[in-house]
């Protein structure tokens, strides 16, 4: 007999060599159905495989993290199958899960065409309606080594594996198998859902100097709908795409000559300094300072604060006085610089120091895309120096700071992962205890549900991170709060108690939007261009009918303008009809078209980009109604 | 005979062979006494030396560079003499002048003491008192190299000019003779007023890697109260020095793992972000749109600008893609690449661009200084981009808007100068003519007087910068407004124009506040940290006088905070009077002294830093009238 162990901490006993199925099967039919991996004494098995020992486990369904990357890794074996059986010259290399989906990398001469896709689709089908079992096998390097004689790829894989192990697994479906950590579905017949969605090009091992290869990406669902409901998504991200809705609005642009470094147009620029701006009466609220910082430092910078070992490929390199220095990929350094300029006692604690200072990451050329990842960033960065008994004010602080600027403005569900102490980790048990402590008392008095990622924080303190979703149902990471004890020992951070001695003070590192640039990415693609009235470049736009009225307009763009509205005027040729269909393109809040009446009432006729028709309405009262809605932030 | 021409155009005939000192007493006696120097034919010359041809002329008093030139360089020369009477073994190397004085460089085992200075003024004014004829040589190089073969500086020297030129030029006075390309004043006795300011060490040629030299500074004048003015001027400046008030209000800090770029701490960054902000309302207000651009480009962007062949040991160089890049010195580059992102029409322009992006240049470590020259530095930068029509009206508003700021918001006087076609210059005549005059009516029509630099404009185009006047009557340039003909044909810069063809356009570089760190250290200065309030981090102080009142302290603060203005409480246990000496150290615009009477009263009792007593007020009066005087930029 075995003990298994339940989440929730009640136990059963079974029969030894019990498969997480069968305890599935125990509990009840629906989760037997649902069930796609169980998790055993903190390691994934199969649900087939068998459970020698008493242990805690954990069932996985679609749901959930693990039961996803167990479902996409074994549409990946499917796609390898599938290709094999149409191209057995063809080399499979390795296959991972992504955030989304799967991959697999192939070595063959030629890319894989559009129509090569469909047939491999359907050449996937068929093997999930063989419905093959999956089957495990551990074997000797030896015999792994023979097996796979013909594939360099997997003989040089098994060699880097001999290394830690004296055996691999091999997993096998029909006349398929592959070197594989698992784990698997049971059948293939599970996979009631799969699409492939691109090819693209990659080398082996991610290396420009090794061989070709060509990757095939895919999805899969337990249920066709979630399929449906996948596709319908990406084609609504496709017309939301920030790089595209960008252009269109002459929002930004990129350039080769600095990639990975947006170039933010008069539009996009706006969008930007409103950010800042909005986040600058935050900080005047809730007692931020902003400093604004060097951006070049030394080496001897970076060595003592670990980045020149652990994080110098990631930098930009340059050299100052005839010494090695770098471009700031952090502020933290800078605002530690600061801090130490004086003697700082108990009474000045905590100190909120805030940088919206340029960053450079050396982020590698083929991962840059668009606004979501740059080398160039610009964050609503600061770092809150303390004692150790303000982490859960300070943390709760951050929370509704969080909530308000989340919710209350921008109307983001979202939801909060708090990871915590590692192996490995920096610090005194005690120090962790309070830090972790202070967290979770912090989330709990500002009523925050979280989901506990044990072990997931970083060895220099745990942290809190915030997941926004989006208005297409995608989730972004961007606030983090994290709890710093390595910093403060590093550049001897201290200051005087009240008990009249030195302490080592607790950084803070803290972001809510993240990354400016990034963000405003988020928020091109969640609101797909239409921008609430205080965040849009394009507010209003006057649209004369005839050239009799373009005195009129631009006495009403005047008026606007002097109340601190972004007003422009259309006096182009075309048709009223034209203007307003482009007027809703550029995404202006409101369209006044101005024709007789409106120039003899001493109104303007107001519409909105959707087509909502308010009618007349007299300036004055327009003026007072838009600034309301730009204050309140709608 | 020979025919003068004088600066206003009228001529006179005089025997060939006329000295400058002639002609100045022929005009009268008041010039003939403050004449220094004379310009023949564009060619500077000492008033002694004969005029052999027909010649454009004018004559130089100390009132003009030139003649401040020729005085400080004859004090160079006493002081050299001086020296080498002293101490017979010294070489003197070289002895420029410098904006304010001059130098000498020797080779000399020990330094200067400050006791050898006092001797060497003393010797100095032995010579002046001497009032030694100063006299010209023309020789050939080998008679040169014959007559300094002791001194291997002067010989190395030599060699250079024989480079260029078959003979050199000998000046001596008394026993001491110097190598010098000259103008001289024509007796030593002219040097009423001398002063030796500081000593430094130096390098020969500034090269690190030879002879390491001595260096002693002085300054003169034509008359004893002009150097007790100007040593006044230097014990105020010290006072006023913005490194240590900058350390006394804590604004700014530096530090040696990033020279010459500032730590601007909160109050600092404060004083930043005002100036900033003030900018973009201007901008605002005068058609200005904001952009936003990258840091790092590759080499490939320099080297069409022109850069990497003529800037690049100015510029930090890092590597991007494996392929050579720099940190940018310069926003124009960043401009021109946005303005090419589309067709751009004569409707499009004006289109004027401005960034308050980062800049690094890689200024020689030993040149740096505090915030007037610094590594990092962000401008109030713009480019305009615009037909060669648009040039005077687009200069015209520039200067207007100087004016406003520099005169109705900052109180300072400033000076304008303008500088035209050099040799060598790139673009045709037609458009030089045309910017030229541009610039020259857009000065007149704003009623502007302007100094004339003839020759002095850049290659690329004419400028005209503008010189600000501070407290102590120092000159800084600070604006300025270059045309450039050079980036539109680098880049291709075009537009398409109503004649519906391309046009190239032309770019107007301009910058009002120029780098905001040297114009906020200017302002330090100026100020000296009295700042006024819409500037000042320190608005206002409010000192209750026992613990009683810090209750309504707090309100009182609340309050004014809610108004938007910066108020700090000071609830220490001090004296009031020391509270308040403090205040006025901390240069607060207001100190609130709160005791029974104001909480009984609901007012405060109001004092400036500057021991003014305004007593008792209401705060919601106070309030108003404060947020008037922060409106008003008073």
């Amino acid at each position: 007999m075995v003990r298994i162990i339940y989440p929730d901490g009640t136990a059963k006993d079974f029969p030894k060599n019990i498969t997480g199925l069968n305890i599935a099967e125990s509990i009840g039919p629906r989760l037997a159905k649902a069930a796609l991996a169980i998790t055993v004494n903190g390691e994934l098995y199969d649900l087939f495989r068998p459970i020698g020992t008493d242990a805690k486990i954990s069932i996985h369904t679609f749901d959930s993290k693990e039961g996803k990357h167990v479902f996409w890794h074994s549409t990946a074996h499917v796609l390898a199958q599938a290709v094999l059986q149409l191209w057995p010259e063809v080399k499979p290399t390795i296959g991972p899960t992504i955030e989304t989906g799967f991959y697999y990398d192939f070595d063959k001469e030629d890319p894989f065409t559009p129509e090569d896709l469909v047939q491999i689709e359907k050449k996937m089908q068929e093997i999930v309606n063989s419905d093959y079992e999956v089957q495990r096998e551990v074997v000797s390097i030896s015999e792994a080594k023979k097996r796979f004689k013909h594939n360099q790829y997997k003989l040089e894989l098994i060699d880097d594996f001999s290394q830690q192990a004296d055996t691999v697994t091999i997993y096998s479906q029909g006349s398929f198998s592959d070197l594989c950590r698992g784990g698997h579905v049971p059948r293939t017949g599970m996979i009631k859902a799969l699409k492939l969605t691109k090819v693209s090009s990659a080398y082996w091992r991610g290396d420009q100097k090794r061989e070709s290869l060509q990757r095939i990406y895919g999805v899969s669902f337990p249920e066709q709908k979630q399929l449906k409901e996948y596709l319908h998504m990406l084609e609504e991200a496709e017309k939301r795409d920030h790089r595209k809705i960008g252009t269109t609005l002459d929002l930004f642009s990129f350039n080769d000559l600095s990639p990975g470094s947006p170039f933010f147009h008069p539009k996009g620029a706006y969008i930007f300094n409103q950010l800042v701006n909005f986040m600058r009466a935050e900080y005047k609220k809730r007692g931020y300072q902003e400093v604004v910082t060097p951006q070049l430092f030394h080496k001897e910078l970076w060595e003592t604060s670990g980045h020149w070992e652990h994080y110098r490929e990631n930098m930009f390199l340059t050299t100052m006085d005839n010494n090695d220095a770098a471009v700031k990929s952090m502020n933290c350094p800078s605002h530690i610089l600061i801090y130490k300029t004086a003697v700082r006692s108990y009474r000045d604690l905590p100190m909120r120091l805030a940088d919206f200072g340029a960053l450079h990451r050396n982020e590698v050329r083929g991962t840059l895309g668009g606004l979501f990842r740059v080398r160039k960033l610009q964050q609503d960065d600061a770092h809150i120096f303390c004692a150790e008994e303000h982490i859960e004010s300070e943390v709760h602080a951050f929370i509704d700071f969080v909530k308000d600027v989340y919710t209350t403005v921008f109307g983001f569900d979202f939801h909060v992962e708090l990871s915590t102490k590692p192996e490995n980790a920096l610090g005194s048990e005690q120090l962790w205890e309070t830090a972790e402590s202070g967290l979770k008392s912090a989330l709990d008095s500002a009523h925050m549900k979280y989901q506990l990622n044990p072990g997931d924080g970083a060895f220099y303190g745990p942290k809190i991170d915030f997941h926004i979703k989006d208005a297409i149902g995608r989730s972004w990471q961007c606030a983090t709060v994290q709890l710093d004890f390595n910093m403060p020992e590093r550049f001897k951070v201290e200051y005087d108690g009240q008990d009249g001695r030195k302490h080592r003070a607790v950084i803070i590192h803290r972001a809510l939007l993240g990354s400016l640039e990034r963000f405003i990415g988020i928020l091109v693609e969640h609101y797909a261009g239409k921008f609430p009235l205080w965040l849009n470049p394009n507010q209003v736009v006057v649209l004369p009918i005839a050239d009799r009225h373009v005195e009129y307009c631009e006495q009403v763009a005047a008026q606007m303008r002097e109340a601190g509205l972004r007003v422009d005027i259309n006096v182009s040729a075309e048709t009223t009809n034209k203007k307003i269909r482009e007027a809703q393109l550029q995404q202006y809040n409101y369209i006044l078209v101005v024709g007789d009446n409106e120039v003899k009432n001493k109104t303007v006729n107001v519409r909105t980009r959707d087509e909502k028709v308010h009618g007349e309405k007299n300036v004055g009262a327009l003026v007072k109604e838009l600034l309301n809605e730009v204050e309140e932030k709608k």
